[in-house]
């Protein structure tokens, strides 16, 4: 039988974290759960996130998910002991995969954290890049996700905000990498890129859902062998699945055929 | 005794109408409540938002408001009757003011809504106009509300952000006024009527905050004398007084100088 990796998100971030899976683990079979009528977590104490994340993983395993994945920052940083007591299957956020994967590559490096203002605000990527022997200086971008959004992924109205937030960084560090700290990010990481490069710095880019999905495929392929069945997924949105298809395929990179409406109550 | 008003918003962008209602009608106590905590309303249902904004409006009317003013377009264009049956004083929203002002200045015109994506999806602006006559092109500007909260008001970001906004409203229709259907986007109003000019339009823009303002000076000087006591105003914010203290105060144009914190349950 395939393996079921359940995928949540408070939106359709996350599924940048679908997107690298699909390709890495093939013959799986994924649901991915985008919580979009209680979005935005970030300006939500950490009892309700906790909660609401709890609830959305619970979900996830009675569907039939051996493995978890967490693909939400501020879930990640506020309810991973609240969420991994709340199911018996294995979890994986999505802040540990980038903060390994840099410090692996740089390691006692001073790194830059590009995020969203209540990510920031949590110092989560602080806390684990110190852990890592890391030092990190966080950097709140809160028009990223808006311009993301709007479509506007190569866009030269993105690439000048970007030259703005990466230069404002800049003058107070000097990174080896930067870690993208939001799963809408990885769609801007070549922009991001080249504005470092335009900008003097030789920081590399370390994308966010890449080290996740690569941390996952880690730790299933020691206990799974590969599959040769089809790769098939599955979304559920708690709001709007009609938003959730437009807006979702381009973040996961193909049309998202059908969405299912979820109640998971206010 | 002072008249107190109750203003009510989902947000910080209602503080716009009160700092044009300050000057307006001065020697009254406004007291200002943001539902901050459960924001946006605009991704949320009708049965919730209207659950939210009545039990908003019967909070400002526990603590003596004789009028109350619904400065949220969201909950303006949706639960305007829920809120009406919810306290016993009387409600005025923010659409209708901004909607005859423009039809009082360019009868049977065409005019242009500026509005967030949930505003323009609701079309309460199109029916509104469509009943005063007027001929409504509803445009949704996604990035307006994050650049005025970056605090980028005058930067020349924001002026290419209008102008290609602007530029694709202006393809379709040519407008005599532009109405302002959102609470934030006073704080941009003369770049955004300075940005008409640019493009060769003559369009006069019709601010929302000053058009409601209006409205309620001239309902309460029907039954209340000038008061020449001192103008005062309270602000409540359901999650972080800090960030509301800090960010409201660009809204106000002034500092706001304490922020209590208040529960209205999840």
């Amino acid at each position: 039988m395939a393996i079921t990796i359940g995928v949540f998100d408070s939106g359709f971030g996350g599924l940048t974290v679908l997107r690298e899976l699909l390709p890495l683990i093939p013959g799986a079979h994924y649901i991915y759960l985008g919580d979009t009528a209680r979005l935005p977590y970030g300006s939500k104490s950490q009892t309700t996130i906790a909660r609401y994340a709890a609830e959305s993983a619970r979900f996830l395993e009675s569907q039939g998910a051996s493995h978890l994945v967490i693909a939400c920052n501020t879930a990640s940083a506020l309810a991973m002991d609240e969420i991994r007591d709340a199911v018996a299957i294995p979890v994986t956020g999505v802040i540990e995969p980038v903060v390994e994967a840099a410090q692996k590559r740089h390691p006692d490096a001073d790194v830059l954290v590009l995020a969203t203002p209540a990510t920031v605000q949590s110092h989560a990527y602080q806390l684990h890049c110190a852990g890592h022997g890391l030092r990190a200086t966080e950097k709140a971008c809160p028009l990223l996700v808006p311009l993301v959004e709007e479509g506007w992924v190569g866009h030269s109205i993105t690439r000048q905000v970007l030259r703005i937030y990466l230069r404002e960084a800049l003058a107070t560090c000097a990174p080896k990498a930067v870690l993208l700290g939001c799963t809408h990010y990885p769609l801007i990481a070549p922009a991001i890129q080249d504005t470092l490069r335009e900008l003097g710095s030789h920081a590399e880019v370390i994308d966010s859902a890449r080290a996740t999905a690569a941390a996952i495929e880690r730790a299933i392929h020691l206990t799974h062998p590969p599959s040769t069945g089809p790769t098939t997924f599955q979304c559920y949105a708690t709001d709007s699945v009609e938003k959730f298809a437009r807006l979702g395929s381009q973040f996961l990179n193909q049309p998202i055929p059908t969405v299912e409406l979820l109640d998971l109550g206010g």
